[in-house]
């Protein structure tokens, strides 16, 4: 049975999840959701209808999936547990702090509906979490560390554009060649914020700005890059479009542990993305998760989930004879 | 509700697995079962009573896990359908290629018991089979590579010393860096068999023996060395003993896949490991897992199970919100 997809939002995660649906046998596009002006809103899906979201509920028998695509800051935790009583859906809540309160949220609404939402899917929280829990479990005792990038911060990139005389800045997060070795060489380091990743930007200031004040205004702001070691590059308007268009991203999570009679024997597991576009692969990941999501609640599943209460084999088309003979 | 363990067999696993034990405070070992005489057995656990094989039905009811650390070959395809009607078990079943058969004999005898057994528990197969389901089902359109090492075979360095002349054999199966690297790249190569591994041999030969003929014996040996290069180094019986006594290993799973419009994005996903010492590696495994098996039989759970079929969180002590609060 199809599985029909609707997409709320139609923005570089909306776009990524409908690139993604063309490598899915088992899913189709049902419908996506603007806040726009629909007739604004082209798709690459032609003869798939674009709905205004004030519809979106009369529309709800035609969709086996919601996948939201907004943000944390102030879409997903309204519309999340709105949708929730009567769609199964999927977001990629990423607000860590808050994970529980919209867990809860969450949960009361699906309950409320008997329907299956799973938040917080992507690849961090997503595929690094599930990676940090698995390693601990099998290492109780051992420290885990999680580096990001080299990738486009969205965030950062957002905060140096607000700074004044700046006309475009783009900001990479650099995990810091020599803590990652020593973290993989099992020492178990204690490392600062500082000695983790290193900040780097690229700005394109307004002719006859100051750019001393300006480097001076970004290595200092609180939060995003006083506690780093950032570096600043001036650059032309020509050099960002040429040279930093793209949404790279990536990352590690590495855990090493001890076992042993005396704890004598080191252990080191690693997992590590490389991604060209930071929300194609998030669409990939939410789609993976979303088959699991319909397929939990085709089987009676209720309630809020995460990554964490995902069997795997629910991720996969394939049924579970083909995965044990070719997989396991 | 602490989990009561039983080992069955006591050899490198056994032990790795008592060593693992003192990790978990939610677990503890009740007994171990062996087929040697008991009295002649003497384990890390003081207290701790060494049964007989023969009476292990005897001791149903003081256990809730039985850890099965036979060998695949001719112990678990036996032992593990036996038990599997009696206890909640787990064992580390690992040629691939009868996994299937395997799977339905044990499932057999599960359901008639009402017992949940989880085979093929280990790195792999376990949690590089995990790592291959999960990167396939984000990624469809992409390459899976698995390889091995740098690590000792346990099987090479037992056909080694079968060779005439040979006192001690040791073989380190080593992962090839170029390509290692291709695959990283994201390019997708095709590779053989030569051009993934490497072979690399230590002999202790007999006084006198013909080195030559032995170095050539091991070379060409079908399905062990024929198909790969292989280097031999002869060494003495001190070198051995006191450079080659650890039990090292690890490996690499890597997947990449395309995404976008015109499948112009590229991603990579790496999961490595690098092991001081593989049985105690796969023991840790082999007891989170056993804990989700005892969860699920305790929720009423039923039947053969692989690593495929566990939520995460069913691995980890922690509780779900906790889960949700550290790890997501």
């Amino acid at each position: 049975m199809s599985i029909k997809v609707g997409i709320l939002g139609y923005g570089n995660l909306g776009r990524g999840i409908e690139c993604a649906l063309k490598q899915a046998e088992d899913m189709e596009l049902a419908a996506v959701f603007t806040r726009r002006d629909p007739k604004t809103v082209t798709i690459l899906h032609s003869g798939v209808p674009v709905y205004h979201i004030d519809d979106i509920l009369n529309h709800k028998d035609e969709i086996d999936l919601l996948i939201l695509c907004g943000g944390s800051a102030t879409d997903l935790p309204k519309q999340t547990p709105e949708y929730a009583e009567h769609f199964t859906l999927i977001d990629s809540f990423d607000t860590h702090a808050n994970i529980p309160a919209h867990f809860d949220a969450v949960d009361a609404a699906a309950q409320k509906g008997g329907r299956v939402a799973l938040i917080s899917c992507g690849w961090d929280p997503g595929m690094f979490s599930l990676n940090r829990l698995y390693a601990e479990a099998v290492l109780p005792k051992g420290n885990t560390y999680t580096f990001w990038g080299k990738g486009v911060s969205q965030g950062h990139s957002d905060a140096i554009r607000r700074v004044e005389g700046v006309v475009d800045g783009r900001q990479y997060t650099i995990p810091i060649a020599e803590a990652l070795e020593a973290v993989r060489s099992g020492s178990a380091p204690a490392l600062t914020t500082r000695q983790k990743h290193l900040r780097e930007c690229f700005v394109v200031a307004e002719e006859g700005a100051d750019k001393e004040r300006i480097e001076n205004e970004i290595k200092t702001m609180p939060n995003y890059f006083a506690d780093y070691d950032t570096v600043v590059h001036f650059i032309t308007l020509e050099e960002m479009q040429r040279d930093h268009s793209g949404i790279p991203h990536g990352g590690f999570v590495i855990r090493s542990g001890k076992t042993g009679r005396q704890q004598e024997n080191t252990h080191v597991i690693e997992y590590s993305l490389k991604l060209d576009s930071n929300p194609e692969f998030t669409a990939s990941v939410i789609l993976a998760f979303g088959r699991a999501a319909v397929r939990l609640w085709r089987e009676g599943g209720r309630g809020c989930k995460t990554v964490f209460d995902i069997p795997p084999a629910y991720l996969s088309p394939k049924s579970a004879a083909q995965l044990r003979k070719e997989l396991l």
